[in-house]
């Protein structure tokens, strides 16, 4: 029966013990050889006559013993009397030594040996900070009424954006990986009114930047009956608060990661669109945010609201989709918003339209066919109420969290123009 | 203020409400004219003087009235003095008519308006099962102990299968879809020991067939420290009663789909692969189970064990991919299993090879270079626990639990040889 590493410190003193995981560290000093186990819960120490053959690093080994309490190891119980069985081969030496509090690696070293060096203890808990946080979207979400959908990551045409689109060959016809839920999930606000998806959205994404990568994951909600874009916004802010309070129950993965979590404000500062340009002084028509002034506008949220947390809201309709509802009495600006979180965009949201006269209307202003959208059209032609939703990206919130310099840091295995691999 | 239909039922006898949802049925009798409004709650009746102009069905609208108790109305209250306001234009006219008992169309009615016809409450329902069960599916295996993961569906080459994949143009290189998270997920068991997935997999699929999908949800479970397959089983159970019983907790969604929930037994019958075959009288050296095996399985498992559920064990090495177990002592069969469903391949598990010596010897076995699978076989050298897994794919469960003819029924917005839209 297996004992896992946190629990040997309820262990009954004396009684035999078997723990099962890696060897994360070895110390063979003079007198005696400690070994320090790993599992997913943590560690436990082991103790061995000095001389003892040890495996090294990452072998996975099993390890009977006797429980002993021990004021210097980990919970304060140490194995003695123990008997190491390696359960497989002994383990390649590991590209950084794992046992270090750091892992002091650069970005390239990191991503090429990712399935060995996220097993370091503070580099897991960056990844259990992603988990926590998508419980708590969802505990949140379904508290609230939504229902989670899945929609189709291939589809027949390009049509949401058309750049950066990947194409595929789906049976000898063209095919699209989807740029986001976006059509699909507001085709069910008129099934389900409220909705969220966790899924991969793909960009053929151009650009090498800290904050873009060519697949990453969306937490995509989509409301029906809202009276604006404020209504959504205030179905973001209960949906971070449930994030937070989700990795802030995520045991010590917090402590680990050394991250600072942020107070979701009841409710989150708002800056009209004019007045952010205005506030970082660009120039007034600007079309949209450059990454220093979204700097700048975390830097006075934090100043002036004590937030990490702003809105930007009512950006110009020339710089949204098509399917943007604008702002009443003022057809320049949007009901629509990004947040901002220490300074970097984390979501775009906003009011969609939806009356079917209106989604025509705007796809014969881009000078396309209603036609190419029948299927999507279909939706309002039958009764959509007005709507609304937003997209969070994971890794950039995780990013965010914990002050990474680049989103692939926080990516399990990150797809970018150069990666593939592993 | 809104009322949400269920809702009011509870609604204080005299008091002002407001509704608002989807015109679900009009009845313009001699004397009265009724008004049924659909939210995502339920149903609400409103009574109209007789002659009343009511928008069509699917409108979307706003009613404001008084509650009434009323014994012929659903929830015992209906809506009186009533005021319609459209939200929306007047919905042009359903493909069929939501509000009767039954959505009788066909296959091609159903799917072609699949954002319209997915809000029949009893077509409607059947997500709700899906929903349900993915519920229960993370909350299983949160309680165990679990990481949920998320892995790329963008991968560098075509090795773990070869064939049905989707190539895809990656910024000027080739690329694949992911025909399963298996490569990566237990990389990860080096990392979390447990992980699970929920995401989309691939499968350029040529046949047509009435349980094949270009794109399903797979939900992928892997986890370290297992004796053999038996253990991977036991999870599988496990996870199993946690599905059927969040789908039994799903309000009415399981009674207005009609399903008989099944018992998942303490212990799922398991049957080998060559008893099997004997069993269903199928020659000693078929290397794999047909459909029909299949059915023939699932009626002998209800007979003689009353289970819906039996898992057949020890498949032949020859048709498992190279990273299965050997059964130990007789090395053509695997440690591997499939769990049929009534009657239906819904699970496949098994345990997989941990050392990379094994992996080495079973990929130069089939004629490859261990080189192209550098990146997998990292995790190998560098210390992995036996471990075994399974996928169920989410179509398939709730296809057998409304007992469905086609996987395409609950599918919300179906991927195959033929559709790529809505």
């Amino acid at each position: 029966m297996r004992t896992l590493c946190t629990s040997l410190a309820t262990a009954e003193p004396g009684s035999p013990v078997t723990l099962e995981g890696w060897v994360h560290r070895r110390r063979e000093l003079a007198r005696v050889t400690f070994l320090v186990v790993r599992d997913r819960t943590g560690l436990a120490q082991v103790v061995l006559p000095a001389g003892t053959r040890v495996p090294p690093e990452e072998t996975v080994v099993r390890v009977t013993g006797t429980a002993t309490p021990s004021a210097q190891a980990p919970g304060g119980v140490e194995l003695t009397d123990a008997v190491v069985e390696g359960l497989t081969e002994p383990a390649a030496t590991p590209p950084a030594e794992l046992w270090r509090p750091r892992l002091d690696v650069s970005l390239p070293v990191l991503l090429d040996h990712a399935p060995v060096l996220w097993r370091h203890p503070a580099q897991r808990a960056r990844w259990e900070l992603a988990a926590a946080s998508l419980r708590g979207f969802r505990a949140t979400l379904d508290a609230l009424g939504f229902t989670e959908v899945a929609t189709p990551k291939l589809v027949g045409s390009a049509t949401e954006s058309g750049a950066n689109v990947f194409a595929i060959d789906y049976f000898g016809r063209p095919a699209y990986l989807a740029q986001s839920p976006q059509f699909h999930k507001q085709q069910l606000v008129g099934v389900f009114e409220r909705v969220y998806e966790v899924g991969p959205v793909f960009r053929a994404e151009p650009h090498d930047t800290v904050r873009h990568l060519a697949e990453y994951r969306s937490l995509d909600v989509e409301l029906g009956f809202v009276e604006d874009h404020r209504d959504v916004l205030s179905v973001l802010r209960e949906v971070l608060a449930g994030m937070v309070g989700a990795v802030a129950a995520a045991g010590d993965a917090v402590g680990r990661t050394g991250a600072r979590l942020p107070v979701v404000p009841e409710e989150i500062p708002v800056i009209h669109f004019a007045d952010a340009l205005a506030l970082v002084g660009a120039p007034a028509d600007e079309p949209d945010l450059a990454p220093e002034h979204e700097r700048a506008l975390g830097a006075w949220a934090l100043a002036e609201h004590g937030s990490d947390f702003v809105a930007v809201e009512g950006y110009p309709m020339a710089k949204r989709p098509f399917y943007t509802h604008p702002w009443p009495g003022d057809g320049r600006w949007s009901n629509s918003f990004d947040l901002l979180f220490r300074g970097m965009e984390l979501v775009t949201g906003g009011q969609r339209l939806h009356r079917a006269s209106d989604y025509e209307a705007a796809i014969r202003a881009r000078g396309e066919d209603p036609a190419a959208y029948a299927a999507y059209l279909q939706a309002f032609r039958h009764g959509m109420p007005p709507h609304g939703g937003f997209a969070i990206g994971l890794e950039r919130w995780v990013g965010r969290l914990v002050e990474a310099a680049n989103v692939r840091e926080v990516t399990l295995f990150p797809r970018d123009l150069h990666r593939l691999a592993p």
